[in-house]
């Protein structure tokens, strides 16, 4: 068995898995990291390996110190990936985004691929038909927007994600969650328009933290799963298995 | 002669007017309000009157210093209004905002008027042809979407504003300028195709600091102006005189 720990900007998700079997997902903060990984570990006892992919600021120790009793690996750029990274500063190329890429390549194979992450940030990633990873784009998430909203004007409250009941907001909270939300939506969709324009053969996943709630406001057809970076984490350990 | 002030998030404008001739416009920061005021009424002797838009976190007191030599107005909601406001929260709509929609209905008389100002943050103010105020939206402006990338996560940098060179970044730069600027320019133009599905007969007005960079990069024809919200507050003053 192995446990897959996903470290974002905002929170850890964390995973079990047996083969292609995903047992249980786990999703905790970062200061309730160890307590969390020694329950896993004490009801999964079968588990061998601790696979981290990080992006948030929580210290290599926390993990190393499982080192005596599991196999500890970090994922990195060093790791056999199976796309070919175009991408001009490959070494600043997220962790999570080479997995996320890493998953719709062998998931979906022989077609173009769009991976959308709606998290703290949303992010963008294409690999085409050829296993080429061109790239892609990085804005802020949803719950960002409300908080930028607040942060950085002298009269704005801070607001919860709500549905907006139109595009025209008829009070302050309203306009706000026009605002965030439906322009959020405007944009994913603007964005899968630009690449369904020049690319065909296509599948648009999306994931993160936000699928549900968006899944269902987006024109375009997508394949929904908000657990694709953790099974993505895992193919992403089997493939290194198999190719290391 | 009069001085129109728009206090803003990050910046303060000022416009010298005489009737409806605009003479010259002044950008400044905070700090430099009392500096800047004193050397307009020095070059324009001939100003009585000076009229004030604040969303900002600017003290009344910096104005009313000048009480004794001019007469200060602080545009407010209870000032005469060329429109039906039908927000369910007229009190807390931005003053800024109002006076755009002023400026809208008084400039553009008999259609369906669309305001998006783009600034600190980006507003949407919707006043239809029988000059009802419906609402709007409010979301973060493409600078604040920079700096929430930058200072909500733990690796992302801080960038400034610049065109992308394509919708696929192929760095983490090229991704950010992607995500920022091209994901705003298709909230606008998602939120303008909403409106144009619901309404005809219809004007769209850009303003705000980002119109120039904005305005050819919308799909959608539009109106603009940088100078909108300065115009407004001397049209709604104008109002006022008239109709107090």
């Amino acid at each position: 068995m192995i446990l897959v720990v996903d470290v974002g900007n905002t929170r850890i998700k964390a995973a079990v898995f047996e083969d292609a079997t995903l047992f249980e997902i786990f999703v905790f903060s970062k200061i309730e990291l160890q307590k969390n990984i020694e329950n896993i570990l004490k009801k999964f006892e079968k588990i061998t390996d601790l696979i981290v992919s990080s992006v948030g600021d929580v210290e290599k120790q926390s993990f190393l110190a499982y080192n005596n009793v599991l196999n500890v690996h970090f994922l990195s750029h060093e790791d056999p990936f199976p796309f070919l990274n175009r991408y001009a500063t490959p070494k600043t190329l997220g962790i999570d985004r080479m997995v996320l890429a890493a998953g719709a390549t062998l998931q979906f194979p022989n077609q173009n691929r769009l991976v959308i992450d709606a998290g703290t940030c949303v992010t963008y990633d294409f690999i085409d038909e050829e296993n080429n990873y061109l790239g892609g784009a990085i804005a802020p998430g949803l719950r960002l927007r409300y908080e930028a909203l607040h942060n950085f004007t002298a009269k704005l409250p801070l607001l919860s994600l709500e549905s907006p009941k139109d595009f025209i907001g008829t009070s302050t909270s309203e306009s706000i969650h026009s605002g965030v939300v439906n322009g959020f939506v405007y944009e994913i969709d603007g964005f899968i328009d630009e690449y369904k324009a020049r690319y065909s053969n296509f599948i648009i996943i999306l994931t993160g933290g936000d699928t549900d709630f968006l899944a269902k406001r987006l024109k375009n057809t997508i394949f929904a799963n908000s657990n694709f970076l953790l099974e993505s984490l895992n193919q992403t350990f089997q493939y290194k298995i198999k190719n290391d």
